[in-house]
């Protein structure tokens, strides 16, 4: 299998030496402005995944949540920037050198030396740190659907505060702050595992301490679906993620201002859209043959399994083999769903099937087409960056557990948070059908 | 009015001696940089309309068949990139040398020359890819919404594989892949024909051959009108259209690494926004005047049919001409309307009206504004393309049909198709007007 | 207060001495064409504001006006295009020369000097046009979200002819087009006064002259909530205006070809993003500590609120300055909607507390980090732009008042103008909650 997709990769896709053009100039001041505006186009659209993630959970909470989680979702957007700010972009890019954590502090951009005309910088310091603040949102965004419908507003956004501030950042200086896993060899290109599955971790650690949602488990053992109440908002939120993804992906190449980059950039953006399309394609056949109909919400997480798994390397595959990474994932995502209920961890939209599952499954891949990663070292990424999510994030839910408590009342549960914890429908104008007529309403 | 359009033409728009210009030097890095750039980004709005076109059909169909044709849209553009990948880029692009189709094969990337520092490309092979196969996915989409909430999921998406790795690529090599068309002279800038047409075609012949939807037409030759469920979605996704086909014909100028192709492709999407507003104050005056009243969607579709009709000349065209080119396409969208429904071909969402008639009407009208092109030599290229997707469509919509079948029960044509063929509903939370209450529903 | 904000400013963000670069040589080919990429690359994104807008109307009115306000929404940005091609671009950038008012013409595109290879316009005729366009197209974009509900159509669409043909223009003239404010040193970056106030004014005096709705208003003082239809919907618009404020900003440097306009696109483009963080969070603190409940469209007004006070001067602040501003704009936000109330001024969205008030208030902010700015300049720019807008919009909303009628009757308003106005409901498959039920309804 392994040969198969080396072959793919090494027949159809012609990998450029590119260290041979990278290497030949001082940075131009037009190669610096390309440098500088890939990160702005590339960011603005990693932004937008914001929006995707928000419509996509929208449209899969029932309709007695939904603006509660329309709230959190732009919330969630805004620490982040506050919070990456404050602490997170220091604590993840600042004097990290090869080791566990960067320096606290205010961030603000210098380019003095751009400014003097020494283009050597490459790219604005402004335009770097948009670019990696719309990740950090994006570590954020993967948490919120997981554990929608119970968790309490102030204190998930608290936790928030702490995953963008702290978590995010620690673990984000280990591979792209130049820290100890950068040293050991890790490839992540685009965040699989560094910013995928640690959204993944978060979140279910979260679902874990919360609980799931009352009637979703029956007590022998059944479980009743719950289904979304919106299904084309859930599938604009998907067409939203997948056009980010390509500023996610295709914005991680770093650089625009030489040949080599331009061209690593259209392969990545390739790579990433058929890796959506095999997960798709792949996660329609699964459940037409397991259950006989194709639910479109698995339609949906099949494309964005794709995505996932093809973020830690999208760079070296050719399409052939971005086809077959994106379809295993498609595959997991279809069995991951019913396996995490099988463990009564209730996730609201499958964020964990998706990003954590897929995150994993991407970044064990990258070696199949990239000769420079090891699967050791690979695994040694995905095993440290777990372990350090899970114990700091669970610290964080249970302190918030057993001090501000983190979950809604079995009343305000039932009547739906957002006339409990927001005082405002999301669709006041139409009759809803009673949220008692069923178990898991 | 020829005369008229031309004293527009010239007076208002100072056309570019863009060749003097362009053969000037080699291609440097940087031209090379900003082509693919250009198509990377241009192509990114491109695949954003598959969206649009999904958001415009989940808001003009019934809510009972909303989580399929979402389901759909989303399905066909990945269908289009796997078959694009497989064999349509290559039956499109690859040694057409003046014939009818290209040769067959797995498409992947080479960029050795501009790797070794040779930029003569223009471009890197995968953004050029990416550009073309967003394309292929927007000919798929037009068909999606003509033949919903009938048409069966599988069949539908079977025909997808067909229209996107061998109709649209063996027509599109005809006029853009160096084919027959191309060296008799016709000019389809961005697509009117091999496009939009095409998709209209496509359609056509599904609509005649699943036939109408039960209650549209009356016993007595009455035409029920059957509302779409949701107004806000189908305006956004006009919204997203409109905002996508900047990308759609701005791209086309195929380049942006020297300056007659940046003013260019200012001037393609200045008159592409200006045939959009021109093409919906028509319609919306059109239905004023006929019926007294604006409905919103003849006014969506007005702007669209602005956006079809300047796709095949978006260069040549001053801002009054292009005015005048969308306002005749938002007149002929509003007769076309109640023409097809007077032949009892049931167009769901208006796509025959406004990508078939107006493609061809766009098609026609680019010697107005571009003395390269002539008169008989479009309608050559718009006849051999209908004649040849009229019968490519037509084989493959009957071996469908009289195989597995493509048009889903009675009993599940009324009970909806989400909860008959993909067991979701879009919206199970609302209560809704009985679909037993009138005879269209 | 101002010293804390100058202290954050200087110390915090370097700001670049960009005339040193700027002027060092004439505009290369590549500068051309990265200046006029820009444009279009950014004013797509302010396009995309049109439709944010409309989902952020639609979300907040009432089930029943929603297909009108969609309808409106996408007319009056067709307009705008119309209107500012027929006379208004002349009217605000030809000939202004200090004075009052631009020449009136028809706009078309001249390039001759850069296809003759002279570059020093630094960038095409339409791509300029474009941007310029689209910011027309977002001021009367305001306006119809305040007087939603009740105002008919076409006299709405009337007033949109006047605003964007002329009133826009000629105060867009005095600070963008050379005029007697920019001669005076008035400093408004991206258009806090001259886009959001003019908006914001002309939708004060039409929200005036209309009257409130019916019933939103009780008898003895008592002000009725009104909630809006669909929350989502309202998020995606926000998240839609916040992605495209990142171009409405960013690309008011009106530059990219040089390091030092990349430069300041990155730290306009990081501002931006900060004051709309601290808008919404400052917003959302207000509303739990006045309220005890975080009413999620005041968070969403709140990020709109910090994108609006920043937008005079994105350019000069710190990231820390640029959250405060903003986040005085949140709380501006929060104080003002219940001040209209109470002067009964019924503002459908907002508009008034968002465009409005914190346009001012940033107007007026950017002397804090800008030396060059003077707060009496500020002043009477904003005064005077005031004055002109009331007077202009009053006469427009009265002749029409006194003439066609601009508000519709009461029968229609308690029915809803998507049945009485336009004949087509925007949800017609959804039992709707009696509209009678509560007077506000």
């Amino acid at each position: 299998m392994k040969r198969l997709i080396y072959l793919l990769a090494t027949g159809l896709l012609v990998v450029l030496p590119s260290l041979a053009i990278a290497e030949e100039a001082p940075v131009s001041e037009m190669s610096y402005i390309l440098n500088t505006f890939s990160f702005l186009v590339m960011g603005i659209l990693v932004m937008w995944m914001a929006a995707g993630f928000g419509m996509l959970e929208s449209g899969l909470v029932r309709s007695k949540n939904v603006a509660t989680i329309c709230l959190k979702n732009i919330a969630l957007f805004g620490i982040a920037g506050v919070l990456f700010y404050l602490i997170g972009y220091n604590l993840m890019y600042n004097g990290v050198d090869g080791g566990y954590i960067g320096s606290l502090g205010l961030w603000g951009a210098d380019d003095a030396a751009a400014a003097a005309g020494d283009f050597s910088a490459g790219y604005s310091a402004a335009s770097d740190w948009f670019f990696q603040m719309v990740f950090c949102g994006a570590a954020c965004s993967v948490v919120s659907g997981c554990v929608a419908e119970r968790i309490k507003l102030w204190p998930f956004l608290a936790f928030c505060v702490v995953l963008t501030g702290i978590i995010y950042p620690v673990q984000g200086s280990w591979g792209w702050g130049g820290g100890w896993l950068s040293e050991l060899g890790f490839v992540d290109f685009a965040g699989s595992t560094i910013v995928h599955s640690v959204g993944g971790w978060a979140a279910l650690t979260g679902a874990i301490i919360l609980g799931a949602r009352k009637g979703k488990y029956g007590k022998k053992g059944q479980i009743n679906p719950i289904p979304g109440s919106n299904i084309p908002l859930a599938t604009l939120g998907t067409f939203i993620l997948w056009m980010g993804w390509y500023g996610f992906n295709g914005g991680s190449v770093l650089a625009l201002g030489d040949a080599a980059s331009a061209i690593a950039m259209g392969n990545v953006i390739v790579n990433t859209n058929m890796s959506a399309c095999g997960g798709m394609i792949a996660a329609m056949i699964m459940v037409q043959i397991l259950y006989k109909k194709v639910d479109v919400t698995m339609a949906l997480n099949g494309a964005l399994a794709g995505l996932v798994s093809i973020t830690a390397g999208p760079d070296t595959p050719s399409l052939g083999a971005a086809v077959l990474i994106g379809a295993v994932g498609g595959v997991l995502v279809v069995l991951a769903v019913p396996f995490f209920d099988k463990l009564k961890i209730d996730d609201v939209v499958g964020a964990l099937s998706v990003h954590l599952v897929c995150g994993i499954w991407g970044t064990l891949a990258v070696p199949f087409t990239n000769s420079e990663a090891s699967f050791v070292t690979q695994l040694i990424g995905v095993a440290a960056t777990g372990a350090f999510v899970i114990v700091a994030s669970s610290i964080v839910w249970l302190v918030l557990k057993f001090t501000v408590g983190i979950r809604v009342g079995e009343e305000e549960e039932f009547r739906g948070m957002d006339v409990t914890e927001i005082g405002m429908e999301a669709y006041p104008d139409f009759q809803k059908i009673s949220s008692g007529a069923s178990s898991a309403h």
